[in-house]
């Protein structure tokens, strides 16, 4: 899968002969995701999901959102009719979920290689790697800030992974890099040793910015404002308030038909209330009046519906994942995301755990089923993620990366057709006997299972021959593997340089900063 | 809970005065085991599950199933007007559903504290701990052969965790036992060091015979004979045999109105078909029987339906747990088993991994959760199970325990009272703020989530400063520190010397054999 070659075209542009990624929104050599072929579960009546909505109509109207610091957006409120005083805006019922209406429920996400561009929404999964956190662990250097180095492999293991749809964004932060100035070196890490979808910066809005002149250098100017090139994750400051940076940064992306995750940050007992219910419907007024503030902006342009609700240890104060509040949380989430027709981000391989232990994939497990099963679509988080999102660990990325492949598998339920039930088989072995040699075993052993690399089913005897290696040393001598067999994907050198010029130029038209 | 004290009373019997468990199969006093308040997860349509019914029928039917060395099991199948030739028999279609009717769809399971009884069947789980391994493990010994010592500790660790409400079966092998007489001293060890129902021998008919004995003495003849006081897991020979040891103890069982615990074993590729839809079939088949045959033995006797389908990696030729399609396969058994409306065991805390690591966790979280969603009433293997089946893990014990409390939580959903949507609550914290000191969360903190003992979620730094425990260094503490404080449930000394008699007479009348 990593030699898949781009299906590419010769166009020029700014003077210079560039190769572009041929795309077509309505192509049918859209392979990368997975298509679902069982049902989502559902945890509460229909009846109880109106009454969720009911509150979540509530806050809206009678506690409001703040936007800080964005007059642009206080303003699109005030003329879409919004009360609007001071900071603080208020939402007749019912007019968030009018403005939801013109939410693509599915759209082509792109990749520079069309045939790993990937679709959300619907019966599409899309697993994507872990965001966000200042720390990378590994077996032999432990636990320590992210470089730009980690960065490049991160992308180069998920690039390598079968079983990873989307090159993710801030796989890991670059600390070595200035603040203000390494979003440049992630999304060129992204453009450059991948070419799957990819996630723009959102920490401002010139950030955002930024990212997306890069999209339109990378797909050309036309074809991103047509299409969906870049997404950008947009974290708001629960409860229930928008900074500017992040507002600013969702108006970036929506207005250049760009898609961004709306993503509420919800932890029951410390950010939203204690009890699950009220967690839940906070969440969704805080996501939903993002997302709608991106369809003012744009109508019709893509967005994701995201959802972030998870526990705090109430005696530590520290946030708790895998949780079984917030996997019921998430079925709940789905449900209405349901409702609502729109693709949805939700859940995905959460833990507390400070290493790869049988606690980390106890809660990882627990919250990645539930990603599957309430038929989330952009499962953000699905590898690497440790430590409540502090740290990304190699050996945790290839592991969680292994058990998606399991999914991949699991999504597609069971199969009744008649040749499944394998009558002939009976007949051929017949009572205690062994189905090892049989034709019908013979005929299907190929695809039966999923083939894991890293699982070990092996006699204890040999496996304290080979070293007693537990899951984490495996993964270990994995990733090393992974990394040695990496074939870059061939980047057109003419699109390189003007990626690597405008970079060149933004970096020198600001002086570093580090905090 | 360790703490609960029997409501007893005093009766007459060989004329010792005894105290004896008051037990009453309607009393509302019964309160171990956690009632789902949850939907379950439904993954193939009606329209599939006919399907899979009509080819167990044809397996019935036209394949049939051998009991082998067992002609009082054949001659009850001739009587009920089955096709007997030779060994084999078959069954015209219907014939075995019609006779599953009379299986109660819930029935008590009585310990001898009426307070740790259980009700299997319809909205009731009950977790049970891992059956059956030679060998046990702990981080500061290692991996060796189970002892009656080990045994005992493992009762004992189970009585001592409020999630565990059964104290099981062979929770390992005594293997310093012998083989012939071990039974006695496993089924001694549930009435000595526990109060909660447990599991009789089934390795031959006499050694379940002397179960149910000893659970005579123990509960009284009468009170034995009219309700489930003790069980016994009976496992087939798969493919589609009964050997005479298991169809004779299944039948002292369903003789004496005790409980059968009815449980194929097909691991797909090997003693089923590699496809899975065959698989489920021929479990269904197989269980079908088997406790078809308990109900003809005597009719309307507690039985539970019991499933046991996995996978087996086919490179190496050995089983593998926890997997995708081994999960898939549970939902559909869960289904079909409410179709019928009887009570189930499926699935449980499964794993292949050789130690308490990431693959350990991964592996039985996702057979736990699918126990959970498919609707699984006796979950067997709730905890401790690794290397499939050949260990009990002490650690793994105390890991998997402390999960089942989060599945408590899990199973009870989400409430939508009026109150946990925390209306006060954001009136009062508004935008920014937090909820932490909140009179709404000071309210409802206490009950909120579930509490984890072994779960860490504490800052990276702290956890270096205790110590940089994983979590099986963890659990390795938490088991010894149980031990320690284990307090033996009282016996009343009449009942205990009538069980003592019993098993030196019952040993004194045999020979030791060690294989």
């Amino acid at each position: 899968m990593a030699q898949a070659t781009a299906n590419v075209e010769t166009v020029s542009g700014r003077g210079r002969i560039r190769r572009r990624a041929k795309v077509d929104a309505s192509s049918p050599a859209i392979i990368a995701g997975v298509k679902r072929e069982i049902p989502t579960y559902d945890i509460v009546s229909e009846e109880g999901l109106e009454i969720i909505e009911e509150k979540t109509d509530e806050i809206l109207q009678e506690v409001g959102i703040d936007f800080r610091g964005d007059d642009v957006a206080l303003e699109i409120w005030k003329q879409a009719g919004a009360d609007v005083r001071g900071e603080r805006v208020r939402f007749d019922k019912g007019h968030i979920r009018s403005l939801l209406k013109t939410v693509p429920n599915s759209f082509v996400m792109h990749g520079r290689n069309p045939e790993r561009s990937t679709r959300l929404g619907r019966e599409h999964i899309v697993f994507v790697p872990a965001y966000g956190s200042p720390f990378v662990s590994d077996l032999d250097q432990g636990r320590r800030y992210g470089t730009i180095k980690d960065f490049e492999n991160l992308v180069k293991l998920a690039y390598s992974s079968p079983w990873i749809h989307h090159s993710g964004g801030t796989v890991c932060e670059p600390v070595d890099q200035p603040v203000n100035k390494r979003h440049l070196d992630m999304v060129y890490a992204h453009m450059n040793y991948s070419d799957m979808p990819f996630m723009g910066s959102v920490t401002t809005r010139d950030r955002a910015l930024d990212s997306i002149e890069m999209a339109k250098i990378l797909f050309g100017e036309k074809f991103a404002d047509e299409n969906c090139v870049i997404s950008g994750n947009i974290n708001m400051n629960s409860p229930l308030v928008y900074d500017g940076a992040m507002s600013g940064a969702l108006r970036a992306y929506a207005e250049a038909n760009q898609c961004p995750v709306v993503v509420p940050f919800v932890l029951s007992g410390a950010t939203g209330p204690v009890t699950i219910a009220g967690a839940i419907a906070q969440g969704l007024a805080e996501v939903m009046v993002g997302v709608a503030l991106g369809q003012l902006v744009r109508p019709g342009s893509p967005a994701i519906f995201g959802n972030f609700t998870t526990t705090v240890n109430l005696k530590a104060g520290s946030p708790s994942f895998g949780t079984a509040e917030s996997v019921a949380a998430s079925y709940v989430v789905g449900q209405i995301a349901r409702r609502f027709d729109v693709p949805l981000r939700c859940s995905g391989g959460f833990t507390s755990s400070q290493c790869v232990d049988a606690q980390s994939t106890n809660e990882s497990v627990n919250s990645l089923n539930a990603a599957i099963l309430c038929g989330s679509h952009f499962i953000l988080h699905a590898a690497g993620w440790m430590e409540s999102a502090l740290t990304m660990s190699y050996e945790k990325f290839v592991i969680d990366a292994d058990y998606l492949g399991a999914l991949h598998k699991f999504v597609k339920g069971v199969s009744l057709d008649d040749d499944q039930f394998a009558s002939g088989a009976f007949a051929e072995v017949g009572p205690g006997n062994h189905f090892f040699g049989c034709d019908h075993t013979l005929a299907n052993y190929e695809h039966a299972f999923y083939e894991s690399e890293l699982f070990s089913t092996m006699p204890f005897e040999q496996w304290e021959e080979e070293g007693s290696l537990d899951i984490a040393q495996r993964a270990n001598l994995k990733w090393k593997q992974m990394l040695e067999d990496y074939q870059k994907p061939e980047l057109d050198p003419g699109v390189d340089e003007e990626l690597r010029e405008f970079i060149q130029r933004r970096k020198s038209e600001m002086p570093d900063t580090w905090h």
